[in-house]
């Protein structure tokens, strides 16, 4: 069974490069990554937030959240 | 040919979590995966700070340059 990963962004240009070269650079064969725009989806906010996501763009791998560099704080995307 | 990948740490504890998850999901059919400690190999500081890094964790991905969470700004590895 594949490991979840969620690579949460916000559109921004950090987080769009930072997606296609991280998100991207994962195993296929071991991780089932998502990609959730939290601009788009107001609605997943709560649950990133529960994940102990504070920025994004942010990648939640195997239940551990890493924020990776900085584009822009979660509150401003509530 | 795969691409390089370079993850500099310096064997905190973010460091060695985040080596363990995020460096240890990059797919090792298109990654060549370094991993380079920072506080053993002092004469590498300067080849991480002319990529860009200005904290630790972080990831060097074809070319770019990734901070994971904040366990060590570079200049206390000098």
């Amino acid at each position: 069974m594949k490991t979840k990963a969620v690579f949460y962004h916000a559109g921004c240009p950090v987080c769009v490069a930072a997606e296609q070269n991280v998100a991207a650079a994962l195993d296929p064969a071991r991780f089932d990554v998502e990609v959730v725009h939290l601009g788009q989806n107001k609605n997943r906010v709560a649950e990133a937030e529960q994940a102990g996501v504070k920025s994004v763009p942010a990648l939640v791998l195997a239940g551990q959240t890493y924020h990776i560099n900085f584009g822009a704080g979660i509150e401003v995307l509530k």
